[in-house]
């Protein structure tokens, strides 16, 4: 291995990156053989076991799974029908986290909302009722608020459930699953999400003054929490072996489709960024620290947990990075940190020049290692070209054929480039000014 | 009425299609109050009543419904599951026309191949198997041959059954039916579609070495024909009422989705051109017919029924016009007929030239009018910005909210003038050379 600094490594890194479908191929066959790896399953634990093994055959260093505990939450059989004025199943898919409904199911005449401002204005009709959030996709941070908190505000005005039209701009009757939250104030009703085409045929029907009237069956449960794992694998630092860069995705995803954007992408450019370091024999001044996040989907157990468990280690955690929007071309990375430290990141990404992703945005996260935020830990996560990317977010549709093998193999180039700089640096990346735990 | 020659009409008809949204609100109403309109289904003749007494309210003239036989296919309720190599749930729809599994559905291994070619070279691996054709969409004309002779082709290596990657160029796992036929000369067996994701993601196991295994189960059943319905209406020609312009599109839809799109909108725009010419007081030189075909899905019985019925009109059909590609932003019209049938063509559309719909196409003809082709009648389809179209074609997706108010209007125009231009122009347009039965 390189016994100092090599300033080829970038070219080195990007050309190995990118003459290769291997992330994308080992990513395939994970989607394939595993499918969904949800929180709880089975499916995901066997995903980890294949994972740790393949990184030990890869050679990486300290390869270990983390224990963490997990919610359970077991999605069930479930059903929408509308009965009048016109029968109709409605593709549907629960809300993560949702109760049941009774086992016969709901019965409910439907009131069809625009906002959560039309149903406070109208709050005296929904008593009884199930209430329809129909709110047209603007932007993901946008639009979400009223899938995670739709079934709050629909129980403070008395529904009985809770309906969103699906999160997306996009749609071919497809229903998007995601996390929801219920209050300890108002009674918990159960809270799923149908098409946006459905969506939109029931507000036209309510608009003519038709009385629509939906069944709603769901019988999810949540379970004790089970234990999973924080994968990690490491390339121990030359010079500064306990000062830690991390490159991460999520390996968690919902319990449809494959996740393969969320976040199989993110996770294998992680995990590849780690693994052509060590192909090419490069070993940076700093400690690279491949971390593959659990339950980053429903409750970030994964990263609390790494929290929780590496606190004493923080403050020598110069960088977090993470990828966690698809892998489609790359374009950059933003940068949670000083304007010090992303003009750092400026320097380090110019390399990616060739491939388009030098980019440094000001601002953006991605959930996990913004969990690192609050103890002063600079963040970076990989931009890329987001325009498909809700099509088919939470969806059974989230499999290997969306991604592109030369996307993938760009992303895993940016986010070697940016561990190695990181980790190569003479000096570490400006913490933040302020952070909360230091 | 106006009594002569009105040479400010087309612009009067594209102004009052184009400050309107009443064809848009009318093909709303349609699709959500009646679904589906499937051949053989209360739904249809329930739609086609609504419809005929309408035209009456429009003061249409001579509107009624010409009885024709249609075939009656029952989907019944139907699945598929892969078992092996790891349990799913196969989104599917059954292809039209085919025949049931055993209660207890079929489980076979799968053989995927990429195209009848190869099929044949691995003959000796089908037998027994499920074929699945996994055929990436090149243009609908070409990849929809898989769908329509599948089951042919797969029961002559001696298959058990076949399955179709679904035609269309984009999925979020969406099953797209349609129409399928058998030969006598093999054994029928059961025919379907799953989506593009499940045909991708079985060709990688397949490449993988791995053995598939799919359980399919329908219960479809081919019913006796049963009676449905052409819906008719005219304005009577002012000096050549016995001379006939056509304008139409197709009222039958799949028994999934509402039929917007496939063909909805075409039906529409005709009908709406026909309201507009009625509204204005515009009365043509010749007679213009607005036919709503029925059963264009599978069996073209209703273009059948009628080129029988009026065999001894056929000769002083001057033009059939046909919408039937979705009435998104429309282009122009593709002519079937004699150069110089184009050229009066260009002449008459060139008002179209404002709205952009222009555009005249040397070849290109719908299934129905393309029926009248044989007596020597010229058609015309209307063309328009297909780009979108087989995203949604025959699937549960084909909703109303896919298509546009001001295109739907544009299209409507685009049928008004040029059906007004057929019906006033002093000559009629010159008939094929070599009509097959004159």
């Amino acid at each position: 291995m390189a016994s100092a600094a090599d300033a080829g490594a970038p070219d080195r890194l990007m050309a190995a990156a990118t003459n290769s479908d291997f992330a994308y191929q080992r990513l395939a066959f994970l989607c394939d053989t595993f499918g969904p790896r949800f929180s709880g399953t089975s499916n995901l634990e066997a995903a980890l076991d294949w994972i740790l093994s393949e990184m030990k055959h890869d050679g990486l260093e300290n390869v270990h799974g983390e224990e963490v505990m997990v919610p359970h939450w077991v999605r069930g059989v479930e059903s929408a029908e509308m009965l009048q004025p016109r029968p109709r199943r409605l593709p549907m898919l629960g809300l993560g986290g949702s109760i049941a409904t009774p086992p016969e199911g709901l019965t409910a005449e439907v009131l069809v909302v625009k906002s959560f401002a039309e149903l406070k204005e109208r709050a005296a009709e929904a008593a009884g009722k199930i209430v329809l959030f129909n709110v047209p996709f603007t932007t993901y941070g946008q639009t979400v608020v009223i899938r995670v908190r739709g079934a709050i505000e629909a129980a403070r005005a008395g529904a009985v459930a809770s309906l969103i039209r699906s999160v997306t701009p996009q749609s071919i009757q497809s229903p998007h699953t995601g996390v929801m939250v219920y209050s300890n104030s108002v009674p918990k009703i159960p809270h799923a999400a149908i098409t946006v085409e459905d969506a939109e045929m029931m507000q036209r029907m309510q608009d003519r003054g038709q009385k629509i009237i939906v069944r709603l069956t769901m019988n999810a449960q949540t379970l004790p929490d089970t234990p999973s794992r924080n994968v990690i694998a490491e390339i121990t630092g030359r010079e500064k072996p306990d000062e830690i860069v991390i490159v991460s995705g999520h390996i968690d995803s919902w319990d449809v489709g494959q996740g393969a954007m969320d976040d199989g992408g993110g996770a294998m450019a992680a995990w590849e960024a780690l693994r052509l370091m060590h192909n090419l024999g490069l070993r940076p001044r700093r400690t690279v620290r491949l971390v593959l996040w659990v339950n980053e989907e429903t409750a970030l157990a994964g990263a609390r947990g790494y929290e929780r468990r590496h606190k004493s280690e923080l403050p020598r955690h110069v960088l977090a990075i993470e990828s966690d929007r698809g892998t489609f071309r790359p374009e950059g990375f933003s940068v949670v940190g000083t304007k010090e430290a992303r003009r750092a990141a400026e320097k380090w990404a110019a390399p990616l020049a060739r491939i388009g992703a030098d980019k440094i945005f000001a601002q953006g996260s991605e959930a996990d290692v913004a969990q690192l935020e609050q103890d002063g830990v600079p963040t970076m996560a990989l931009i890329d070209d987001e325009s498909k990317y809700f099509w088919f977010h939470h969806t059974d549709a989230d499999t290997i054929d969306k991604l592109n093998p030369r996307e993938l193999a760009a992303c895993s180039a940016a986010m070697a480039v940016m561990a190695y700089q990181a980790a190569e640096a003479p000096l570490p990346l400006p913490r933040s000014l302020t952070p909360s735990h230091e």
